[in-house]
């Protein structure tokens, strides 16, 4: 048994393994103790978690992809399948909002241009409410396949619709799909933005270095994510709140011994209807009730892993 | 905690936000007292769901769309698929026919017209039995891609077989997969037809002008609907009671604050399933335990927002 | 509420309503006496439940579907797909055929003729414990799309090859993803079976014309069967369970008013697996507890209802 | 009754049935007697299960399929999608490491060639910690269509990439997606391979002829196996851990009566996140509450079997 506990850090090659503890993560052995009060966050956070609120309905192109059939004629525009867009700013995000008010929580929105310019109160009210608000293009498109100067308008576009409405320059971006380009994070860093979250690949905030200077990225989940399974008709609102409980579970346990961060995702015409808010709200009560968790928007993540000399760097 | 409460409701732009109250839609807050016996509706109902029964089957064109893979060689008719929609009209309606008496409830059933000529029987006891014939199409099949005159007598025909029938003129409308096109309020209203429910876009009915008059939109639902979730085998049956029942538990909590409506669908050869009629039962036994429910045909609740002088307007 | 109870039994112009009760169903209303034990089958049964146990495996063709990535460069042999074949006959039959002994019940087993000449010591033991060699065509091919003079053959092959081997000559037959064609039936008459299952329209059997003579259809089903459900992977074998026993809730309360059967259906291949006969057995035990419940072989429920002078007739 | 029991097991023409016992395999029947400890394996183990952990992740082509829409544009990299990859070798690995040390048990890696070569101190730990260095080809790439000579080299390229690493030459071999040639097995043999686990049609190893010598296949599944139902986004976690229990319930009953191994699979990148990983971690303390089960790496179940006079032979 020994042996397993032997383990000596040491840097690797490829960084990947610099950081990674080889510790046993895992509470229930009588020989481990926990600490009553651990943290390895700067504030003081067992685990942070950070949930999303994308705000792009109004802005998608017509005849956007929907859970209906996509086999409409040539020429014809798909009305039902608006109406379901539309239900994000209606109905979805001042639904979201309340429940956030009720759970006493504030989130990151990464809201479309065009929806932003189009719903300009909603974007507002979004801010009055103390949520980050957060860019994600100019419209609802591919940017990976832009010229560099083409995609560099992109981002400024829908930063400044952001800012022009709602009195806040946005720090964090959200490409499309996640899809960023091989410029994009040179274009963030020119831009002003200080994080990213187009990346899956730790369960918690990291430091790149862009243009030689820091840049966080906060990453983002489809683990527990609707766009993906709920939209997908892949699972039920229940067995969303059961998977998204299963792996807090799990982050909650792992952060006893190292930074930990979760992330959990919800699109205004998703996550907004009244099963998910239920499952939200379950969701986020559940996870309140473990000492030591605090939910931050994503801006103030970045910010605190940028000035954390123990952050994991690439 | 204040500020959020301190939202003022104001018109904007878009009128989408006009009249959306902002205001904690939840009771579990010891500051939040919920009156005993709220109500938002002109008949005192707290919170109003509609149940449609939509009546297809025995008007679908050969092979069309089924749970059997969809390879067939050219030139031959799919027999077992076939089969499969005859158990709508067999066993599917009588079956929900009983289910709706035992529950007390009146439903929505939109009829294909040639279903309803093929069946009269079956549509004349869904009328005798007190539930309300709507129309959908006088074939199965789609308008959205036909001319003005055109998509007129089709919309005419199945409203006109449905009265033939059951001695009933439909009021109400509900194009083929939702999807009318620029012409069909125009044509609806034209008609007579006082509503339609091809619009996804709110959780309560709304009224718009059509022709310069009043019409109704009773809004119909993709995330409580057979079609999508149980045809596509992607939901058991008891994952839809789940998911229905924390549709209902989140809305129900808002219509406290707010007028609500929830809308529940249900197809033939589908929902008429011995597994789905067991599923419907046990969501509206559960949704009947609340206070202040009631069930309501759309074109009751049609009039009844038609004549409220606080129906949201678009 | 009286109205509802009051409606006639009328014959409808289609036939499809003329042996509908278009009663309630249900027993929990304290107005309605349920039967202690009531019988709708001239054997005194209750409910009838029907098990499938379909033998192919051994008989498909090279590269046959699975659920491995239907990607292979032509021209190979896709060897895991095979092995996965092969599973049905090396684990999945025996495995079924030990549960079905220990859950003391006899099922009706569909055998491809190829599948039954390649594994013949299986085919003998399948009748050797009681339960019924029904035909299943002669290779897992299609049949809709043969001539009447080629199809009358693939048939009769195929239910030699299963009297050849076990003894038993078929009197009973289920088509290729049960794609019968026009002549399908003609030809099983002639050939003396007295029923095929390719047919979903009821919750019971019944009976047509075929030859101006009478012929038994004994339904099958999509809704309770592993090859949609579980091959597809959309149900894990615990949601199987929990949706086939909502089935059987509800035909179990409907058997107090009328003839209802319940099918359920297994492959060798997917229902063989451990965990799908750790599911049926759950399922019938569950049955099993309920009282009047028998399960049966089709070709004596063909038997039964051939000569039942109430059975439904098309 | 009694005609159940008296099947006599007789050599069949295929060899499939040799070894079949058909004897009642359940222990809830008053009649049947179940062993206090019970053994068909040499060093006493009532039930083996077997444990897989992928480690590709790091060796997979640009743009390999992921979560995300494979809609790209030509020409462009997907660069999200390789940090999905990422997260295999970042956080899946060391999370499933620190699991089985937690839970005591030993597992089997299939190793790409070139994750290893490009993380080689996460290849090093998984030997350290004790768990068995298996061979997964040089590359994530088929090799069903490769020369003899080619896929030699594939398969020779990939084993001594691990023996670089870390010291252990691979005496198993997983093919990518299963999917060996007709020459596969010939050039494991000549390459001091002793077992390959491509093969789904068994719940048990058994031993076959290859260039005269014998070689054991370990079989292994796509029912228990995270990357057909959790990254095809069919299953919530809850329901693999709800399936994989049904699978051991089963295989633990008929343990008590014959040979049987159970096999579970997890990848870097699926069953290394945390709701996967809790998922393993509560599968198997179910499993290791029953008595007499034994976790083992493939190359010791290989050994065992290998002289094992009871083995099934084909």
């Amino acid at each position: 048994m020994s042996n397993r506990r032997t383990f000596i850090k040491q840097a690797s090659a490829t960084g990947a393994l610099s950081v990674l503890p080889f510790t046993q993560l895992f509470s229930d052995s009588p020989k481990t103790k926990i600490m009553n009060n651990p943290t390895h966050w700067a504030d003081g956070s067992r685990l942070v978690v950070s949930v999303s609120m994308q705000f792009e309905a109004g802005g998608q192109p017509d005849n956007a992809e929907s859970p209906f059939p996509q086999n409409m004629q040539q020429g014809f525009r798909d009305l039902p399948a608006a109406t379901w867009y539309q239900y994000g700013y209606k109905e979805g995000i001042p639904r979201m909002l309340d429940n956030w008010d009720k759970l006493g929580i504030k989130v990151t929105s990464h809201m479309v241009g065009t929806a932003v310019l189009n719903h300009p109160e909603l974007a507002k009210e979004i801010v009055r409410r103390g949520h980050e608000a957060a860019a994600h293009g100019m419209n609802w498109s591919s940017q990976y396949n832009l010229s560099y100067e083409e995609e560099k308008k992109f981002i400024k576009d829908g930063a400044d619709a952001v800012k022009q409405v709602t009195g806040v320059m946005p720090v964090g971006y959200n490409a499309n799909w996640l899809r960023r380009g091989e410029n994009t994070l040179k274009i963030l860093q020119e831009l002003g933005f200080i994080y990213h979250i187009d990346d899956l690949s730790r369960d918690e905030p990291f430091v790149i270095q862009v243009n030689r200077k820091d840049f966080a990225v906060v990453p983002y989940t489809l683990r527990c994510n609707d766009i993906l399974l709920i939209e997908g008709k892949n699972f039920s609102a229940g067995q969303f709140v059961e998977q998204v409980k299963m792996e807090f579970d799990q982050l909650y346990l792992e952060s006893a011994q190292r930074r930990r961060q979760m992330s959990i995702s919800f699109h205004d015409r998703i996550g907004g209807t009244p099963q998910m808010v239920k499952a939200a709200h379950d969701i986020i009560r559940y996870i309140q009730d473990h000492k030591g968790v605090s939910f931050k928007r994503k801006d103030d993540i970045a910010k605190m892993i940028l000035q954390d000399k123990t952050a994991v760097r690439e």
